[in-house]
């Protein structure tokens, strides 16, 4: 399993390839055949193609992450949260999200959950 | 599925309970099978007599849980960042985790997942 020096450099460039609006650089951390659920509960998206495809949607808001705490590690999988910044509505706005990554031997993401709900959204 | 403000209220009996010492109330949170993984990684505590006795075993450190940020709900899930602070070997220390837990309709957590590893551990 990756080292935990490794799964938070991965977290490190998910946030920043986030917030340089570069999709690409997002799909590059997870292997090809990884598992995207976000939030949990709803449909799960597979391959490059469909996440690449969510994080490019996602981008177009113009939201941007910012980690609250550090990055949790527990064998092959990190935890860790975060608010998404965006405007809602003309409203700027808060989501409070906590992500879960299970890395491959290969150090790439093989399934990614998103904790986060219709009561985790909140008006600044 | 239990609504979030329920999910939500059982995590501050969880965290209220840990500050009492009182394992019987936090068994009382779990479903009779439910299922324990803390940390993730480790074999899994099934039921609520395994359940008792890690908890009763976490107590005597004299642990106490402090939120760090709001707790998140998705689905029948919910995810929350805290600290375990706990002397370890004469040393006043914290432990970053990140817990994931899953409810039954009846409102019981039939499943908890704890996210963290020795590289969460620090010295105050």
């Amino acid at each position: 399993m990756p080292a935990p020096e490794a799964m938070r450099a991965a977290v490190d460039e998910y946030v920043a390839a986030f917030a340089a609006g570069d999709a690409e650089r997002v799909v590059a951390l997870f292997a090809p055949d990884a598992v995207v659920e976000d939030p949990v509960g709803q449909s799960r998206l597979e391959g490059h193609d469909a996440i690449r495809a969510f994080y490019a949607g996602s981008m177009q808001t113009g939201a941007k992450l910012e980690l609250q705490g550090p990055v949790r590690c527990a064998a092959e999988t990190c935890a860790f949260a975060f608010g998404v910044y965006l405007d809602m509505a003309g409203r700027e706005s808060r989501i409070d999200v906590i992500d879960v990554f299970r890395f491959g031997s290969d150090g790439k993401v093989v399934e990614m959950r998103a904790y986060w709900g219709p009561t985790d959204m909140h008006a600044l």
